[in-house]
């Protein structure tokens, strides 16, 4: 429906009273309609990546004094002919010049809809499209880097090279088909194999990285359990409030206080309120109540509180066992060291206990460091790959299956044809990661998850 | 304290996840500065008003990929060197960004720095400097336009132009001094009468006009007052129900909504809860109590609701001799009209009365229009001078007071030297308002409230 030579125009700052907001203007007609609201320089004789004050007008009513910057296709972010407004920050101006700009033709912008513009124009593939959209909501800096990476490329050329060779093995099988009762074969089988190994070892690498790449960019759902009086809610307190005391020293920058966030080494670690779990007296006996296990299932890290001034050692064991069945990660924490004696304290840290008082604040650090190792995460580098996006976990997983089939295939011999469909198939998830392939509905349902101006 | 040669940043538009987010600089470092941790051209070697794309860095961690728009003195905001980066709109790298700039020796912008700077450097006078903070916050498009009017000027070179004339005098009057017992006049007084009575005239009309600049500004503080069931809630429900239903159709600009509060002609009209109206159960016998006469001394306009259904027009016009005393500008309401007799409709509308009905949303328009019309205002037009700052109108005043002082005296025959004094004195006040005098104290005061990045 949207035609590509419409001029569509949206705010590109955040809303909010501010010393400056941006609107963008992108379409091959976006400098002619500039200028007819423009007093200045003519800026339809000005060269690409210039920047020009001047006001804007309404008519005779003048509208605010602003510089606009230009950018002559292909050397914009849409690859079209794109303005960049640059007004002062007040939504009363933003609103006139937004309005003034339909009045003369343009359209107000859907969500991503620059984006897919410059995704369609060729500017990257629908991967590092989507890098964009992650970038600007990454919370921690290792979530932005990831991002960045994926942006800069990531996985997209090697995907895209693999699909290559693979589209040459699946025309070669193709073509064979035309020569029907022949018998040829230019597609060597064991060739195929290899390359299909090869893919395979690299999709799984990929596939491998989301456990980390989900981590770092939605988080570490926690749950903190335990007997009651354990500790718990103290603990709770003592790790939140570390972190609510370091207060963002930029302004403009602070992010939004998460209730029940932690931030550490990077990631977030987001203390889930199991309701469930807190209003069962004992964890214990109550992990054959299904709602209490189903909320510990959901976490992805048991800090399991133990508590050394009321259990004994073999209680505490008989406790692990119980906790061990939830096949989830966790950690297990001998609270209130305080109150316990140099034997239990010896015998818990040989069998790998961490030992910490939760209200003395003894040995947080201690504990943080153990909840960090059990995510194996320095800081994401320049160039890690890590796949954080869902739909390309899933996309990558739906291939692998694919190229299990083919290999299946070819090991039962069937046919070249059902050869041929199998292998179409994987290229079809493959294609999907970098928008080879895509509808409409892929594409909307992408970008209609972007921002607006973005 | 600050020095000019100091690089200063900070973020310049809203904070928030958007699509882009601009980072400001300014000093004469600052594009040497911003080489330092950007990947592409060589900024320092780039002509003015440009935009260059690249990466910013932080050692060999790369950040985000950004455009770098260059200003070279004196042709920027704050006629010194200074750089713009936009960057993605992501508060993580806004602060990451930040600190990489801070890690090289820019320091954080306080409010208002960037356009103190440009006053300090010549770029504008301080009433226009003020007019900068006025426009972003303007939450109407007559407040827009009035600042924008004395953005572009306003009152400013009207105003330095008579102090001009004005010295001139003084210094003929304190030359006469330096003669002491000679008894020289080098300045005539008829032709200082003269230019004393034409300042006052133009002082007089901008006085004058902040009784609607300060309107246009700061909205109407309005009262709808009225006996126990006249229909208060319902009206003031229905006038604000309107309005809400008018949402905002461009993403983005959205104002906050603010409770109670009414959008008419480019006026904003603010409702006021005024609990010891509220309380008290009849508006007329209650004239007396002082604190609600004090709520109703607070509005600059009553909207004073009579009972068709229940006050005869005796009492009505009883009611409205105590409104009088209030010496607050009222419009005389009469509610549920639906259940009035024609000759009683007849004799109110003859009387000045707004006949609606607030329930049935009857002659609500006419209400409108009547409010407006208690405000001789039209759309603020290009050029049009309004005061609409405090500040100004106080200095305004004082000069006008001054110069009372200065005529009086010579009416009264007083030395030279007192009447250079007044002089003096005048000629200080007049300075303020356009910053040709101006003290720290006076700088810090304005530019603190100003938003930062600004």
């Amino acid at each position: 429906m949207n035609s590509p030579d419409e001029t569509i125009v949206a705010l590109a700052t955040a809303q909010g009273v501010s010393a400056i907001a941006v609107i963008r203007l992108s379409g091959k007609d976006s400098i002619e309609l500039a200028q007819k609201i423009f007093k200045g320089k003519d800026l339809t004789t000005q060269a690409t990546h210039t920047i020009h004050f001047g006001t804007i007008h309404d008519g005779d009513r003048n509208i605010d004094e602003v510089l606009v910057s230009l950018f002559k296709a292909p050397n914009s972010f849409t690859k079209e002919n794109s303005v960049e407004i640059s007004c002062h920050g007040s939504p009363v101006i933003v609103k006139e010049i937004i309005k003034v700009l339909l009045k003369h033709g343009a359209r107000l912008a859907t969500p991503g809809e620059f984006t897919k513009r410059a995704f369609l124009n060729g500017r990257f593939d629908l991967a590092q499209a989507e890098a964009v959209a992650d970038i600007i909501v990454a919370e921690t800096d290792n979530a932005r880097q990831a991002a960045f990476n994926q942006m800069r490329g990531g996985f997209s050329k090697e995907i895209q090279h693999l699909r290559e060779e693979l589209i040459h093995f699946a025309s070669l099988i193709e073509l064979e088909l035309d020569f029907g009762e022949e018998d040829v074969e230019f597609a060597k089988r064991d060739d195929l194999k290899k390359l299909i190994h090869q893919i395979q070892t690299y999709l799984r690498s990929l596939i491998h990285s989301f456990d980390l790449g989900n981590v770092i960019k939605n988080g570490v759902p926690t749950v903190i359990a335990g007997k009651p009086n354990a500790g718990k809610s103290t603990l709770l307190n003592t790790l939140l409030n570390e972190e609510k005391a370091i207060v963002s020293e930029i302004p403009g920058t602070t992010r939004d206080v998460i209730e029940d966030e932690m931030l550490l080494g990077g990631i977030s670690f987001r203390f889930m309120d199991t309701a469930g779990l807190r209003e069962t007296t004992d964890i214990v006996e109550a992990i054959g109540v299904a709602r209490t296990y189903e909320n510990l299932r959901k976490a992805s890290l048991i800090l399991y509180l133990f508590d050394l001034s009321q259990s004994s050692l073999d209680e505490m064991y008989k406790e692990e066992e119980a906790i061990k069945k939830l096949n989830v990660p966790y950690i297990k924490v001998g609270n209130k060291i305080d109150r316990a004696d140099a034997a239990t304290i010896k015998q818990l840290e040989a069998d790998g206990f961490v030992l910490i008082s939760a209200s003395q604040k003894t040995n947080i650090q201690h504990l943080k460091d153990k909840i960090l190792s059990h995510f194996h995460i320095g800081e994401v580098k320049q160039g890690d790959v890590l796949v954080t996006n869902l739909r390309h976990y899933q996309s990558l997983k739906q291939t692998n299956d694919a190229l299990d089939r083919v290999l299946g295939g070819m090991d039962s011999g069937i046919t070249g044809d059902f050869l041929a469909m199998d292998i179409r198939q994987s290229l079809h998830y493959l294609g999907e990661i970098t928008g080879q392939v895509t509808t409409d509905d892929l594409l909307d349902n992408i970008f209609s998850k972007f921002c607006i101006g973005k």
